[in-house]
């Protein structure tokens, strides 16, 4: 038996044969071939073959997994038949008389290449779709045995040096019960993707890879970060138990779904969800989400080639408020810029793109984009309780102007005859140091505040979140954030509005106290850490949170604030 | 006579003939040549010509403008004779025989491309230095005429597109009288220029050029951003009383520079300098400085292929504070990273590098960096008064570990004998909004603080200083901002510190009545600005102004900021 140490990355325990994941050495070389024709025939059959396999995973995918996750596997299938990429490959095959697997993987690391170098996150993607099709082909080629993670149909822990989001989205809940990785922190992609799928994981252990073997009986406890190869029948014993007081941990929270979220002194705060797709509202709902707090429309406008129409943004919006059925749906405007490019605007590259032209900065100046979106939002809000929000909201002048926008949209929808809803909210993000220290002048013209940590931390600290190097200032419990928080949430209650807060902290059994002390409103997350947020918040009392909080105003350090709250878990 | 207006770059009045600054067209064509000895030649008397030529501008430069605006002709030699460039041009002609012009032209644009790729601030410097000596090897195989900024000895005044660096370094205060320019804003490269050389200056008149030729008489109105093309003789004269009524002012302003700096109510401020070499101290004293309130050590460390040793830091750091005389010398430590590289440290590519792996950061982790400056400062202590402070500092944490390890170098210099001042404040520089918000619990622990506005405007309202996209945003008189510098200047007053600025901001005609109402104790600026800055604050009440700066913190946009200090200038 061996007891690995990683990074808890998603709750709970699963216990279950390795599955090893590991990408084969795909190195190819390069050969002469006589006959051309033979070898595009070969090209031909393996082309085939990933067909037949993509369509079937696909068609698994669709049925166990949904719509969203058999998506991916489409965009396989369409590389798959790009004339652009195999008609060069075959006209490689027969201009320089090159061996299929050859030709294959020359021409589509050149297209790999080109898109990565576009540094674009759509196009970062097509990359990794592209490399996936490439490999799956070239296992047929090379004669190779790789079993992607969707082909997976028994009870498995999956082991990997890492998972990448093209084998994430592959992964079926209904046999991976778990998985470890050698790499990988608590925010990486594998980490999040384990959270959203509710599967317990464990990132960061060095070596898992190395002390496994496919079959052998692996323990993962997402809840302390340990991983167990070949454990002992006590330990699977124990764990076992753990295993069940989780799960029954897990069905106090599902009975918390339908209960309003309530403080020992009975104080009650609103537990929204973020989401991203009309499809996400389902899991908000199982959730017992009061409401959508952060609605993501960037989605809307990736993965196409132009910029989605009215209707196509109404028909969304409108799914959202109707599913939601009368609680609050806050719509983030769009975000765009910084780490997210959309390829059909064509913005110029910038030196520092997450202090750049994004948000409401390119929506006021692409007045086109915002207007449609507005539009689209203002038709939509009559099938619910729509509330607007602005994201990278600087300066008060920037407010007045995005909403003079919507009033005039509003106008002339009036004036078209069109109904619109005459209670929306119109709120904005609190993401921007400035807007933070002047939110009591802002309070007095807004309707809400919804504070944006992921940003105001990377801000007010002046660290890039995605920077390793700086990742040590990425501090939400440095008193300074907390400083701002209570700035804006005073500045809200002082004139009669309320105040959320739609960042990674929201969520965060660590700052829920804190949070709770601070006189948030709304708290929005994850759908998944809705439950367990209720129910902590249930066993806590507003008003020792409300002294924890003044303490940890008054200290120097995010050390010491993380030390105080872990003071009162104890 | 024509009258355009452009934006007032440096104050004063100037009156000459206009020089017309225009770098001929270098398009070069690609011709096959039979006699590649011949052409080998061309090439040598070519270079020997710009050899000649660059000596003896060289010279006249050494002795009328000084060492360090000499150098940029020494680094021209250094190319000119580096077989690197020209043993491949030689080699372009032999191998390929083609022509002189087409192979110097194609060897310097790959080089100038390899260095602007590098997008390194000093490798772009090389490849405008290379462009420079390209250009006039050119002049001489194309048998064009083209006189350089430096072989003016006339007095005129310089009409141009824009000034390159080259272009400034090259300007010659005896001849060159004023200038004008079609592009550029207040914070451009030549308008900065223009401020430290005291020449009077307009920028972005859009189309001086085209209005204008060689010869014309032309009048430079710095003061309200005007030129003139072949005045009449009345405006003439008019312009000649304003440029003597400016004259009698800097007059006035000069009998100011052994004077104290006192508010109309007898409050008294300190007025130092920004500098960045240690001959920048003769411009200090001569325009009254109060002591060096921000010493930028980032040259010591650019321009050479390796970190600078202990001697050579040491040598620069007893230069500045002899020179001084007792008066303080603020010293910030390596401020490297962001947009600032160094070519031999290999730093990573960051997306955002202005939210990146920079100054106290980098030198936390390369203490033997750090190290090495602070015994260098720590040794030179004792010829003056030494103030240490750390640029970037986000965290408490930070602080403590950057003065522990100063101390830890004391403790080993005492050990070896080598004597330190007992005297030396250790401050910080608050440019990161999370030490603004925090600054009453860092005033408990450091000497001092020194407010640098151009990054904590740049990160408060999350706007690249240097996008122009973004511009409008870099806000001063936001009153965010506003508040943010009062929260620094209360803590250290309720600690009993001092609190300076080093940015933009503190030589600012429009900031310092703000500044002044806040409570600042110390303005650092360029040293050009002490004396109106001194004359300016003589004129004001600081009981008004306190009035006036609780006026503006109560503000909601910084329009209404600057149109209240606008009113009272009235």
């Amino acid at each position: 038996m061996l007891k690995i140490s990683g990074i808890a990355a998603s709750a709970g325990i699963a216990i279950a044969k390795a599955f090893i994941l590991e990408h084969p050495n795909y190195s190819v070389e390069k050969r002469t071939v006589t006959d051309v024709e033979a070898e595009i025939a070969k090209l031909d059959a393996a082309l085939a073959q990933s067909q037949s396999e993509l369509e079937s995973i696909k068609e698994r995918t669709l049925q166990e997994m949904g719509e969203k996750k058999a998506e991916i596997f489409a965009s396989h299938l369409l590389i798959l038949n790009d004339p652009e990429l195999i008609d060069p490959v075959k006209d490689k095959i027969r201009n320089e008389q090159v061996n299929a697997e050859f030709a294959l993987d020359e021409t589509a690391s050149q297209f790999i290449a080109m898109f990565e170098n576009m540094k674009s996150e759509y196009l970062q993607e097509r990359a990794a779709d592209m490399r996936d099709v490439t490999k799956r082909v070239l296992n047929h080629l090379l004669g190779l045995k790789f079993m992607s993670p969707a082909e997976i149909s028994e009870e498995t822990i999956v082991l990997a040096e890492d998972l990448t989001p093209s084998d994430t989205a592959q992964l079926n809940r209904k046999y991976v019960k778990g998985f470890a990785t050698n790499i990988g922190g608590r925010t990486s992609h594998s980490a999040i993707m384990a959270r959203s799928l509710e599967i317990p994981a464990v990132v960061g252990t060095k070596d898992v890879l190395s002390q496994a073997k496919s079959g052998d009986l692996i323990i993962v406890d997402g809840l302390d970060g340990e991983v167990f190869v070949n454990p002992s029948d006590e330990v699977v014993a124990e764990y076992r138990q753990k295993q069940q007081a989780y799960e029954k941990q897990r069905e106090e929270w599902r009975k918390l779904r339908d209960e309003a979220t309530v403080s020992t002194d009975g104080v009650h705060v609103e537990l929204a969800a973020n989401i991203g797709t009309p499809n996400d509202v389902t899991g908000v709902l199982e959730n017992g989400g009061e409401g959508v707090g952060l609605y993501r429309t960037e989605f809307l406008y990736m993965g196409r080639d132009k910029l989605p129409s009215e209707d196509v943004q109404y028909n969304a919006y409108k799914t959202v408020l109707e599913k939601m059925e009368g609680k609050p749906v806050v719509v983030r405007t769009l975000d765009i810029g910084g780490d997210k490019e959309l390829p059909y605007l064509d913005m110029p590259k910038e030196m520092n793109p997450f202090l750049g032209f994004r948000a409401i900065r390119l929506c006021l100046d692409r007045q086109d984009i915002f207007r449609t979106q507005l539009r689209a939002l203002l038709r939509a809000s009559v099938y619910g309780n729509l509330r607007i929000m602005f994201p990278m909201i600087a300066t008060l002048g920037e407010f007045r102007e995005a909403k003079a926008i919507l009033l005039e949209e509003k106008a002339k929808l009036a004036s078209e005859g069109v109904q619109v809803s005459e209670e929306i909210q119109v709120g904005i993000m609190v993401e921007i140091p400035s807007t933070a220290v002047l939110a009591d002048q802002f309070a007095k013209e807004v309707d809400f505040f919804s504070i944006g940590t992921n940003d105001l931390i990377q801000y007010t600290m002046a660290a890039d979140r995605m920077n390793e190097r700086v990742s040590y200032l990425y501090q939400p419990y440095n008193p300074a954030i907390l400083r701002l928080i209570k700035m804006v949430i005073d500045a809200a209650h002082a004139n009669g509005r309320w105040a959320g807060m739609c960042g990674e902290m929201a969520g965060d059994a660590t700052a829920i106290p804190l949070l709770l002390g601070l006189g948030l409103d709304e708290f929005s997350m994850s759908a998944t850490s809705i439950l367990p947020a209720r129910s902590q918040i249930s066993k806590l009392s507003r008003a020792d949170m409300e002294k924890l909080a003044a303490q940890a105003l008054d200290m120097q350090t995010a050390e010491e604030v993380v030390a105080l709250v872990q003071s009162i878990e104890g």
